[in-house]
């Protein structure tokens, strides 16, 4: 970290300060200039974050800037290669995009067999579906639970997709982790802590989806959650940001592909559905996502949007998910992949 | 709601989107103008946010706009005059201001106790301390637990004041229900509704804080969660937004406030510490917050905010806090309250 | 628009906005319900943006919401088709897309000619640098002036490539409607009202660049401006939108791309290197732009960005961009264009 | 500033960046950490923006970070005192609060006049008044122009007032600088830095609103670029800033005030009004930003909002401002000032 002074510091701040520094554990150079002092403190001590925070409330401090990223399992530095881990029968990671289709929620044994017949013929590698569904408000659907998850283990069975689902709470988490190949955790639980833990406990693959307030700095955290239980197989997911824009639901993050594929080794796969709110807008988004170089889509479809229980808007019908695959098809292959 | 058509939409189209309202239970009106018809579709049907998006999904159909508010039981239509409840052996809204005091992290027996003797002594009528934190980065403290929680209650006990603190998640919330008497849910499980529902049927008094990119409108209905289950002690806290604004750690939405106090019966109570980020910025932020028209304040306290094992840069020292709370009083007077 | 009324409106009230809103020149029909009730007020008329300010301070007035998008000149309803125009030899908008390329300052003959040459040799059609800068700071390098713009020219004549540079106030639009072929209105002055009205009137193909901050709605209606003076050759430009995240200097907004060509017939260019601010996403970010529809890209290019006066940081090397151009070409067939 | 180097920098790549750094005038002390090398560079060259950008792309470079804040004019180091200046026959800063007020536009002479007396019988200390308004759309209202300026001095002679109107162009800045007292430049102009540079050469009083997406860090250099002519009559104007929420027109930034407080010896004014957008939020955010240590407030005030040409929705009627002054006067003094 690099520590510089106050104008106004005087030498006994200066000398209270390098021995606080040294006494954490770092070393300490101090450069003097002619209108401010920095004091460069070198140190990997693993309670790096606090230390900053109370240097930075010695007198005579005025700010304590980190040199380290924060993110160490996650990071490039630690692994350099892309990594890819196995969900089921497909890859997640690598040259080849992964292609998770479904819908928003399941509905009956019969909506999702339908759709999940359908997105496979289309080319889907992975069947998504909601059992427990988190919802603004506590007077809309919430999901058909555990009657839900069979439903989605039974359509992929049928078409021989793996499924993944999401976990709202720990209650929850055995009987998902039982039935799910992939656990999605949402972008509303992005930083619930206590249950990135469990899930990095369960070792399962994890599709953890961005907050929508949820920095890069900070989304690669919440991934160290995860990452630090020992469970490597993570898939990052951008889904959008809230920012002052309302012509969409979310503003899609383009720029955190790129980031992110620099940053970190975990497969980063895009959600435009949430991303936009529309499904006029999914497929451009989707042709964005991939061409910025992510490694999968995962996209909403539903064979009826018009009476889908949930987030019908931002889903697409099979005829124009089939439609985006094929040109996604083509722009995959412009940039060398393969989907 | 109001249905808006496209400029483009047929009589055919029309005709569908009259038979779809009245099907769901509404009365529906035409209204044909020279460039646009609209729709007015009124009735009360509970999945009402549901029909919407559906009908939003019919051919023709341009818009749908809501006309009445979601949130039900915690509305000022539903109940006019402010709310005020029991916390322990003080009282939560109303003419007198609330006063909740401590420091960030509950951290050793002689901490919490030395505290606790000081906020009470400066005017604090609740005591809080967090015993489970949650944390951005899984490699720094993640307090100490139930027996956190314990040192807490003795605390409390000792200097006579209610305690308050945070519930990460279900695993915890029956231990903290028995020791705790007011819950608090923390900003990032704002929108936790799996979390919500569970506190809300505990009955205890909650703290609710709003989510760093909650809106108004997503907080009240997060209340609504609450309220659903029968629990009508709720106070709802503002403790900062996050904006492009980086001079400080969240932008504290004053305008919240009287917002609020229009919308909802439900005290509300303004963390300036969270809000800031800083703890030169606290006082001024306590002031204004007293002065647009909040119930209470919930300031982080420590003796020693230098060796704090969290957010020691945003605490106020006993001195500081006591001055503080002097001149909040004087402002609390100033506009017909009491500190 | 449609007029909301409070629950507690009473009949006289009523009767008043009814009133009100037949005076204002639009007819009103009422749609009672059972907790609400609204109206519905048809017309065209100019002042309608303040008439709806009027009638929502009525009493008994709950909300007022308008029904038809304020842009008219440059919607989808006005003219269908994708608008196109001539800018020096080449055409903007269409199915062959619009390169612009070019340093962000015009730094000397030697540089602007060089970097003319290698823009030209790699597929430009528009050459771009900036004679008058504006810069957050005064003490830092303002551009070259008259004397860049005359160097631009000569530049672009060399090539034979038309040139676009940056008008910042009325006092250069002259010289610069004189010497350039296309005026850009930088993003700090997308809602300049008096730029835009006199740059309208010059009739030159103009570049909008959004501002940080403004809405999809709001940049529809800077265009608006430009476009009641009668200039219709005007492009879009999306570069980015001020949001909380800090790893890119601003958050390209990928979602405006679809959003604008569904809205308005005008041709919609891309700016990644301000969308990102970091030369290493500025081709993955361009790809991306194609892919979701853009009618072109506008990219910083310098010969040396290590010694670059301004925006080095976001500037490709020659190399770099021919690479991204030839990889561009490859998308942009995939979706049946041509770079 | 300080160099931080890649984990992967060479010590050839270290050499080269040492020697730039010289070259361009700083002190270069080199800092080696187990896993990072940082450079310490200081000095006080003019250009040190653009160093730092050539430096950050130098190979090796991580970052670069700044130590010194980039406002020198403005800040409490440059002058630690709070600033004061006249205004007709007032004054602007120190412990006797400014209350600018009027109308949004000057509609009328009868209409400033009969608002002007208002205004002044409750205490106002400086009459405001729009002549050439800003509008987001070319179909509405855009001021009376030099007409309305005339209508404005005439009121404030007339009641012995200082007047202020904004200057939207350099078009009319000598005829705003012949008739105003202050010259406002709005939220929409903040980093128009043709205009701040001509305006800064006027040596008029000016009241610099913050723009809509402008930082802080933005908002004390544009100041700058007024000081930077040798204008120390600046007053900064916090007016809210644009988030995700839409509960109001802006999110009024009460943080800015102490944090502005701290950083500059400029006079700190809160315009509620447009930092709300609803007149039923103007008073508790007035007497929030008094609390917060604000050295005025800017009220718009219409005789009769329901008919204002603009922005009727935010103004006061005279009597509901005389009671908002009457408050806000005990709440000046709560904190020891006076109004």
């Amino acid at each position: 970290m690099i520590i510089v002074l106050k104008g106004t510091a005087t030498d006994d701040e200066l000398y209270e300060i390098v021995e606080a520094v040294k006494e954490y554990g770092y070393s300490a150079e101090v450069v003097k200039g002619e209108s401010k002092t920095i004091i460069g403190a070198v140190g990997d001590q693993k309670e790096k974050q606090q230390h900053m925070n109370l240097i930075g409330q010695l007198p005579g401090v005025e700010a304590v800037v980190p040199i380290l990223q924060a993110h160490k399992l996650g990071s490039r530095e630690f692994k350099h290669d892309d990594s890819s881990f196995p969900v089921g029968n497909t890859i997640v990671g690598g040259d080849k995009l992964t292609l998770i289709a479904g819908p928003c929620s399941v509905e009956s044994e019969e909506q999702i067999i339908e759709i999940a017949k359908t997105v496979k013929a289309s080319g889907a590698t992975i069947l998504r579906g909601g059992a427990f569904k988190p919802r603004t408000s506590p007077y809309t659907f919430q999901g058909m639970g555990v009657e839900g998850l069979k439903l989605l283990r039974k359509a992929g069975d049928l078409v021989d997709l793996p499924i993944v689902t999401e976990v709202l709470d720990l209650k929850n988490l055995d009987i998902i982790s039982e039935y799910a190949d992939m656990i999605q955790i949402g972008a509303r639980n992005c930083q619930n802590y206590a249950l990135l833990k469990a899930v990095g406990k369960t070792k399962k693959p994890v599709l953890l989806k961005r907050g929508m307030s949820t920095s890069i700095y900070e989304f690669l955290l919440c991934a160290e959650y995860l990452l630090a239980e020992g469970n490597m197989s993570v898939a990052l997911c951008e889904r959008g940001i809230r920012t002052f824009e309302t012509a969409t639901r979310n503003t899609f993050d383009i720029n955190a592909i790129p980031v992110l594929k620099e940053r970190t080794h975990l497969p980063v796969i895009a959600d435009p559905a949430h991303g936009t709110g529309y499904w006029q807008y999914v497929s451009p988004i989707a042709y964005a996502a991939i061409a910025a170089g992510a490694d999968g889509l995962a996209i909403e479809v539903h064979n009826k949007p018009e009476v889908a229980l949930s987030d019908g808007g931002q889903s697409l019908k099979p005829k124009k998910f089939q439609a985006m695959v094929g040109k996604a098809r083509i722009i995959a292959k412009a940039i060398g992949k393969e989907l």
